[in-house]
């Protein structure tokens, strides 16, 4: 707290008036920031404007102040005593369609104050974003969600205040960032034309927008920084984990991918970056398999089939009874089932090494994955050909995606360097699975690099410096963004990829494919 | 109305969105914005930005987008249907401390549709700017004259309005051009430190600000234009005096001059600008003579005295009986009285030649312009010695602020080719007189040119047109403010300049002095 200067926080003293230099208080005040800022344009609110006059003289000229920025332009959002111990804080926001991800902080020392997450609000409605996206067509949807979002973080905002013993008057700003679909519910914009044909979003690039005009209770000036997106189904979420992960100030090209219903892929490197996005399908997020769930406690999380015995060892979150398995669990399970045999190349289920675990219920085959004597729910949990088949498809189209982005720029998947893994689920899935059943290419092991919540780091970015701010639209502009053509070359490669792990295993060297 | 577009209006079709094309609606209309306006900068509030989608669709993406600027940044103030034929309006206000002038133009076609002027209503306060000041500083003091003013200029829009059939909203720029005091009084900021030393505004250049925030009632995204100040006693009003008289972009040398209390004068051309700003005195402006008062019906305009016979023949606004003397009457009064003898060179009147004019009362003489039987108050209109001693004084006080700006830049008052006359007062003062009593420097008559409204016409130009925002931001910045030292060489040059027209005769060969 020693620490007078910040990005964002910016401790002056300014040259008393005089005769000889009797310009205005407001422009004695935003000279001398232009000159620290090394800017031409700053912009006041009148309210704020009103306050100058006394403040300053109160504090002898001396004025910590608190800056905002909206590409060129700076903004004061407020000014401070220099020699208050008050805390100036900013809130960084992971708006997910499923979880919401909160990190207040101080912004003269970076210090992380509280952190705090909940499940997003908007499930009430429906977990599912194309349902939310429908229920804001209807009469009063739209605002219904809004109001739930805006509530939510309201919430979350006076508690995380609360335990940290501050006001929501101290939060100067706030950067949120989430998809497209999700940013446009947060903003309180009809997200109609997102998911219809040509796929519209209202806007890209928000910008900068008053927390007061969203409802959100801060300091009156805050202003909040909604990342840009590239389109419908490539969001600001995306965005910070680009500068989050640092891939766009690279000299070697580094992918990013981030998996889940959609894969969302980013590829290149400090002079050009091309993202695409694709249906990868639900299997990857667990919600898939009829045991499939989001991870946490009882879940399965990693299973090891002894290829010899064909014994199961399963650990779960928490070390709970197995109650279920979220998406790189699943991943894990297929990658064992084939490396023991339990599959064959095409993901069916095999009879003669399934052995009793094998079943087969209104003519569909199933695998028992835990007897229900020893599951949490006192039912098998089981994966069926179908789960399985559905997975494959998902995999698949993960690999094609890679497939087709690293093409367009002449590479292939094997060439990447660095492969970023972005989310939450990122952070579970074991790269040595993913490339077992080819869903991720057959890099060594470091390669693969897992950014947790990068949604949530790239915002907390944003509002601790000024250069990360013009990093996001630099990387935003920098973008091109591929289209991805489900013609006829994209589905014979999405057909070779239907193999665990691929009809050419001459891409998957390190796998050893059981019985060859 | 069969014009399309205008520097603040700009009609568009838009391209259809396609998914080659499948930008965001808001980027879509910023993208071509940015194309027609050549600039990389516009921003858009979050209401308008909900309206977008919808409306763009119902109009097939053809839209009239209402603008304005705020220096480098364009600002999106509406969108309308390019079918409809309502107009989309712009205000223009002159803020003066005594009167209001406004003025509504059609901003797509520039057409005047209304124009209106009422007493400033905090003169229900204080007819002084002074004494408001010290009212501002009492609790709620300041709110109240600000109230008083907001509530005049709703009262005024609206019925503007009503007299042209269209609604507040329609309204979507408004420019205001004041001195700071009543600026700072509009704005609802303190104007405390401005008449103490060392005079400090609360701001210098307040930029635009949402006419929402100021409690105008026009369209909510309307924007109010402030014009900028050169310090607590050179105002908006002479910045847009000068974007109106275009003296900024001459090649010849001008002078312009608003002459009141404060007499503030500018001299320049189109490579440089030098102001400063005096106290003149009240004499000119109706303020110190008994009989002095604003013009209006009754009051006497002008005044020619027979050199022979000592006949006043009197003229009156409106042909009414006399009641009293404006500023520009007082100084034809004088001059007149200096002309046929009826004063001498140090302004004392002269019994010889006033005859049974000249009365005494409390040992003070005076002159009786209009007898009781004549006048319309039924009392003697009368002119005291001490009413001359004042005049004498003010207008020596003008003469030597001309001096000193002209000689700070190597030139003398009698150098100058075009004198403009701002404010009510320029359009009414009659340069022979200010010529005759050495108020003003001997030019050709035809070297003065009255502007009218300045104030007024000065707000219409950056309401209309987005060039003449970017020049008031570029007069501001160019002008060269002399701060005017009341020292001994001052002292000198004013005393010298009191006498009729001045002791050195030479600098005034038009004047014929009497007896000479």
């Amino acid at each position: 707290m020693n620490k007078n200067n910040s990005g964002f926080v910016r401790t002056l003293s300014l040259p008393h008036p005089t005769l000889q230099n009797n310009t205005a208080d407001i422009d004695r005040l935003t000279a001398s920031l232009k000159t620290e800022l090394e800017t031409d344009q700053i912009d006041i609110d009148l309210d704020l404007l009103k306050e100058v006059p006394d403040l300053i003289r109160k504090w002898d000229y001396n004025v910590r102040c608190t800056l905002f920025k909206d590409r060129k332009r700076w903004l004061l959002t407020g000014i401070t005593d220099p020699k208050s111990t008050k805390p100036i804080t900013s809130l960084a926001v992971d708006l997910g369609s499923t979880r919401l991800a909160f990190r207040l902080l101080n912004l003269l020392t970076g210090e992380i104050l509280a952190e705090s997450s909940c499940d997003n609000p908007q499930i009430s409605i429906a977990s599912d974003i194309l349902a939310r996206i429908h229920f804001a067509d209807q009469e009063g949807g739209l605002e219904k969600l809004n109001t739930l979002i805006i509530e939510g973080f309201n919430t979350t905002i006076a508690q995380l205040c609360q335990s940290c013993n501050i006001e929501p008057n101290d939060i100067y700003s706030i950067a949120v960032a989430g998809n497209t679909a999700m940013t446009h519910l947060f903003m309180g914009l009809s997200p109609r034309w997102i998911i219809r044909e040509p796929y519209i979003p209202v806007v890209n690039s928000p910008g900068i927008v008053k927390a007061s005009e969203l409802g959100l209770k801060a300091n009156p000036m805050a202003r909040v920084l909604i990342f840009p997106n590239i389109g419908s189904y490539f969001g600001g979420d995306l965005i910070a984990g680009i500068l989050y992960s640092g891939l766009h100030k690279k000299e070697d090209t580094a992918i990013l991918v981030d998996v889940g219903t959609n894969a969302e892929v980013v590829l290149g490197n400090k002079h050009w970056l091309i993202a695409c996005a694709g249906a990868a399908g639900p299997a990857l997020e667990g919600g898939v398999s009829r045991m499939g769930m989001t991870a946490g406690p009882g879940v399965i999380e990693q299973i090891v089939i002894d290829p010899d015995t064909y014994q199961f060892d399963i650990k779960t979150i928490g070390d709970m009874p197995p109650k279920g398995i979220c998406g790189s669990g699943l991943i894990d399970l297929a990658a064992q089932l084939f490396l023991s045999g339990m599959i064959d190349i095409r993901g069916k289920l095999t009879a003669s090494t399934c052995g009793s675990r094998l079943k087969e219920k209104d003519g569909i085959k199933y695998l028992v994955v835990v007897p229900a004597e020893a599951s949490a729910t006192g039912a098998d949990l089981t994966i069926s050909q179908i789960d399985l088949n559905s997975l494959i498809s998902s995999k698949a189209a993960m690999y094609t995606i890679l497939e087709t982005i690293t093409a367009n720029v002449g590479m292939t998947p094997n060439e990447i360097k660095t492969f970023y893994v972005a989310g939450t689920f990122g952070c579970f899935i074991r790269p040595q699975s993913a490339i077992a059943i080819g869903m991720l290419p057959d890099l060594p092991i470091e390669s693969y690099q897992p950014l947790g919540n990068s949604s949530l780091g790239g915002a907390t970015m944003a509002i601790t410096s000024p250069e990360h701010i013009d990093e996001i639209y630099t990387i935003r502009d920098k973008i091109t963004y591929l289209e991805l053509n489900v013609n006829q070359a994209f589905m014979n490669l999405f057909s070779a990829a239907k193999f665990f792990p691929h009809t050419d295993p001459s891409l998957f060297p390190s796998v050893k494919v059981p019985g060859k």
